[in-house]
């Protein structure tokens, strides 16, 4: 069990013990599930903004800009960066730092770099662990930004309230730019970088998709054209989000996308769960080792080793 | 087992046997186990080359030029596409249908598209096996294409003999463009759309950063120029392909970088079979069903709801 002292200094906010929290949620480490239990029951109060797109789209100026918008009406704002294509977190630490440095350096804004950990995966896991960790702190809207489009980041910009995708001018005439998947997790669609050549087109091109898009829940995605670097837009982008969250509100699907989002993290903890099992069991690590390096000479193909590990059981 | 006739044509290059194969470990089907225990050891003749980059980079373009230079040279290649933004693979099927009318349409060219299956994942698994299914039938070049560079892509494309991380001008002047692990997959870098503006700033922003680079393996990323739409810098691009292959062969690192594949691919493996085998389990669908519902109305952590799966066992 975590202490009490600890619980009740990171429940009023406290940015060390949050930090702390992260951390032991990231490494995964023993304590973790005993911290989410009594993280869980105290969240539900923020608002969890995702926003997505693809690299070089502005995503984290934009999300600097609007963290700031909501300091400046006196909210406190959590930010946890996923950027799976980062293995290391010594360059994620440096770049919350200057970005920290930004935003002011105060307890109103939290900022975080959610690094991989290898080939035992779990960052969607704990990615959504930080969130409910910041929300739990008493943050009034955390951000989740993901860099990248994988599958893993589509999950868990699903997760959030609302999900803001990020696109630039002169990428609409690539049809790759807005997939299907794309097209329908977005409640809002931001062109960043609006004083670019060609906006006007991109913007012709994504109301021409989002007409063809088929919308179970009837909302009608905006689009707003922002300039992050220089603050523009960023007013309009959040009532863009305000306007959607009044209308989800509103909405019957509610229950019916919670349940979908737990039956997803449920099935992440339970795989993550499962192969750390596996692999703290007696000389299983050093069966993958050894098995692996079978593979590697073909001497072995995977299906067969991965019989050979769960007989051995 | 898998029957011997279908075997036979499936090693034959047979398309219709190939697209069957792939179905089969795409939908995780009883047979899949048996049928790639079958493929395995017919593996490791074909070149495989993973393309990466931002959606909007033309990778589809580069990949269908590429590919098209390979035929002309009497060569057999199949193609390999990843989307994990595009749930459905009716859209998939139909863009495959598109791509396989421009490239003409003869079994010198095989282009297949992996969709995402919900919750349950396995893409990765699914197209590190189609990717050898098409070794196996005698495919010369397997592309593996990603949409997207989130944590399952990068892996992909790790598994890849070669990788080509793929950009656009004006994309260098956000940091976020080229993150730390997208340089170090790319054994070569293309700049696509290179009759754009900024492709000089890109180059040296590119080399600067390349520069930066710590490559273990000593190995010079070259930067290659092209226009995919008009053809152009294509067999650049082959020739920096082959450069880099045969500076791998002369290597040592081989053996280790297969290790590190065999280990990924059997992790992957093990964490699938070990949900597939838990919810095959009486009773288990059902109740992640009934706990993903009580997660969404907060009467239970996931943290918890796991540990009651896990102790019914």
């Amino acid at each position: 069990m975590p202490d009490k002292e600890f619980l009740e200094k990171l429940f009023k906010g406290d940015p060390r013990s949050v930090a702390r929290a992260i951390t032991l949620v990231e490494n995964g480490s023993a304590g973790a599930a005993e911290l989410m239990k009594a993280v869980f029951p105290k969240t539900g109060n923020a608002t969890i903004i995702g926003i997505t797109g693809a690299p070089g789209a502005g995503k984290s100026s934009l999300v600097d800009k609007l963290a700031l918008h909501y300091k400046e009406h006196g909210e406190k704002i959590g930010i946890v960066c996923v950027d799976p294509s980062s293995p290391f977190s010594g360059g994620a630490i440096l770049g919350d730092r200057i970005r920290m440095a930004t935003l002011g350096l105060n307890k109103d804004v939290f900022i975080r770099s959610m690094a991989t950990r290898g080939n035992l995966g779990g960052l969607s896991r704990a990615t959504v662990d930080a969130v409910a960790i910041l929300d739990a702190a008493g943050f009034d809207e955390v951000i989740v930004e993901t860099v990248g489009v994988g599958q893993d980041e589509v999950e868990i910009v699903k997760t959030a309230d609302v999900s803001v995708v990020v696109l630039v001018p002169g990428m609409g005439d690539d049809i790759q730019a807005i997939k299907a998947g794309i097209m329908e997790i977005g409640d809002v669609f931001v062109i960043n970088k609006a004083d670019r050549e060609g906006v006007l087109r991109t913007q012709k091109e994504l109301e021409a998709l989002l007409n063809l898009a088929h919308r179970p829940d009837m909302w009608n995605p905006p689009i707003v054209k922002t300039v992050a670097t220089e603050t523009k837009g960023v007013e309009d982008l959040s009532v863009a989000i305000s306007s959607y969250l009044e209308f989800q509100r509103s909405g019957t699907q509610n229950k019916e996308r919670r349940t979908a989002i737990a039956r997803w993290r449920l099935t992440e903890l339970l795989q993550e769960r499962l192969l750390t099992d596996l692999l703290g069991r007696n000389g299983t690590s050093e069966k993958l080792e050894i098995l692996s390096s079978k593979i590697a000479d073909k001497s072995i193909d995977p299906y067969s080793a991965v019989e050979e590990i769960l007989s051995a059981l």
